[in-house]
């Protein structure tokens, strides 16, 4: 496995201390290993199972039986689904199998300290992962994160750090703190190191286990960075290689209205993604105005026959309670791929991804104001 | 499947309007099924992967994904254990297996209203099986259940009544809601109903084929009424009886001190539990004073060796930091167990049953004073 940039197409070594290259683009993998259906570990229901297609084969991985989540037939107005439960993983969201790769990466380099930034759910990840390994973790975060994700990264033992102002704010505060760490600190960035995208991957192989050997028609989810479509893409890029699908699943990223540079770009024809300003949304899990691997996502959804496409808050809403009230409670966040249906349209068969817990972000708190419950 | 008393020798056919014997006792279930390992349903994986021994063959089940949680090594305070992560049940507690079991139940029974009452897990539980099974439910808890548990359940959709005072003026409250309901409406008690254990029996199928087809030496868990430790002692009892283990774990049932009405009984040498009045502890998903079965979970300790002790407040803080500095984000009725390890010693593969997610219930909130955001 090497770092390749896909700007200048630079190369690097997988344990390198750049975390993007030189020209200021993030790095992708080259030299991952093809998948064998054979290399399953059939007796192991984590996304550990897929060790041999993630080049891990030797050393114990850091683990909490993160990933082989339920997938499960719902029927949303009147739409029959198929709904992935990734909020089950061990911390609450999908962010658990890129972080459980990250750990058993760092861990194995014989690092000590990690460093990243994140809007919660990531940060929530590597602090349990990070605890799980006996490393240090100190994760940067917005400073309205919800309450319930910054007790969750206080708990773990890590040491948080709220900044106030924008998602960028918070990226450039975790960047120069790494760069003022010890020689055992890196950039543990689940967005800008691409082993992180080995997680995400995972949900990919999964999908075609668990439907019986065969990739579903679509793919919807939430995107901010974008890094779990992204990680789906080479999964399924991978079965096709493998010959094991026949075309790959349309892949449909959903945003939020008020912060939606890549459904901009998606709408507009254009390559990457203009940053914005992050305007007010619910859906703070991907409330992200300058995605760092926008072009690459583009290039992925385009390439699938998929869209990207935004929702208002009041869909949210909407589509929140319609979940909840069919059994499933997750973050609003993961309410945007639900709220988008209509805009995806029927036909074929359709796999939603539930990302986070909706104990994370409760929306309503009965029986107290809810600014009381949730500063 | 029969309900029988255990305390009058009584029958009664299993859809019977009787949530207890007229002479006050709660139901045992005659005529359960034998346990054939030939029978599971080795692609689900969920807890119905063992619907045959639970006597569900037909019809199907209401589920999301309920049981066949993650099983992980982890060392505390220098003593390896086995962690079964109930907390990454789809509401986030064991409970989920018995409500789905309620649930599947109920609705094959034609019923259209449920009603329970809970300390706010078994409420979540049944609130999101009903949703999912497009029935309707009344959940009353105590007033002072953990907000997240509170905007929980009311999201699901359920009638939330939260009820002033003691476990067991909810309790009251819930049965009297019974007694005046419709046609329809069916007391889903997770405590009175015996098929409610059908779920943590299913954890006792799952240690045995999780460690390769043995049984652990211990198993210890929180009990408030106790029905966890009980439904695994029936799961063990089967696995015994089918002669697929040698002997039964032990069994360690853990109380907080403030309400130890088990604990007490156990110490004393008593055949059932004097009642007590609940103290203040910060365990409040065992915060009973009155079990129910308080008989059948001291017996069925006995019969295995084990024991039931209380730990205090301090205790569970502390146990509550160790494990989520490992890894484990618990809530603090969970981490009872883990505070009471020191009580029940060394030797032998040790079961610690890990059984609510740790946002359900935040110790500490960091930025912002504790009472606001627990009340």
């Amino acid at each position: 496995l090497n770092l390749h940039c896909p700007a200048c197409d630079e190369r690097y070594a997988l344990d390198s201390e750049r975390w993007r290259c030189v020209c200021g683009a993030a790095f992708e993998l080259e030299g991952t290993p093809r998948f064998h259906p054979g290399d399953i570990v059939e007796n192991d229901t984590s996304m550990w199972r897929y060790r041999s297609a993630l080049g891990f084969e030797g050393g114990p991985a850091v683990t909490m039986g993160e990933g082989w989540t339920p997938l499960v037939a719902a029927e949303v107005e009147g739409q029959a689904l198929w709904l992935k439960l990734e909020y089950l993983n061990p911390t609450g969201s999908f962010k658990d199998r890129g972080a459980s790769v990250l750990a058993t990466f760092f861990l194995a380099l014989g690092m000590s300290r990690l460093v990243d930034d994140s809007s919660g759910n990531a940060g929530a990840a590597l602090a349990a992962y990070t605890a799980r390994a006996a490393l240090r973790a100190t994760l940067y975060v917005p400073a309205n994160t919800s309450p319930a994700k910054r007790a969750q990264i206080a708990a773990y033992g890590a040491t948080l750090v709220p900044v106030e102002g924008t998602r960028e704010a918070v990226t450039a505060a975790a960047q120069t703190a790494v760069m003022g760490g010890d020689v055992g600190t890196r950039y543990a960035s689940h967005v800008y190191h691409p082993l992180t995208l080995f997680g995400p991957k995972t949900i990919a192989f999964e999908l075609w286990e668990q439907l019986g050997g065969r990739a579903p028609t679509r793919v919807v989810a939430p995107v901010g960075h974008g890094t779990l479509l992204l990680g789906c893409y080479w999964g399924f890029a991978d079965l096709l290689a493998a010959g094991l699908i026949e075309r790959l699943p349309r892949l449909y990223g959903i945003q939020a209205a008020a912060v939606a540079p890549l459904a901009q770009a998606f709408a507009s024809g254009l390559a990457d993604a203009q940053p914005v300003f992050p305007g007010d949304t619910l859906a703070e899990g991907i409330r992200v105005g300058r995605p760092v691997r926008g072009a690459e996502v583009l290039a992925a959804v385009r390439a699938s026959g998929g869209a990207i496409v935004a929702v208002d808050n009041a869909s949210i809403v909407a589509a929140h309670e319609m979940l909840a009230r069919g059994g499933f409670y997750v973050e609003p966040t993961s309410a945007v791929a639900i709220a988008a249906l209509d805009r995806v349209g029927e036909g074929g068969e359709t796999v939603v991804v539930l990302t986070g817990n909706g104990l994370k972000q409760p929306l309503f708190w009965p029986n107290a104001p809810m600014s009381a419950a949730a500063n």
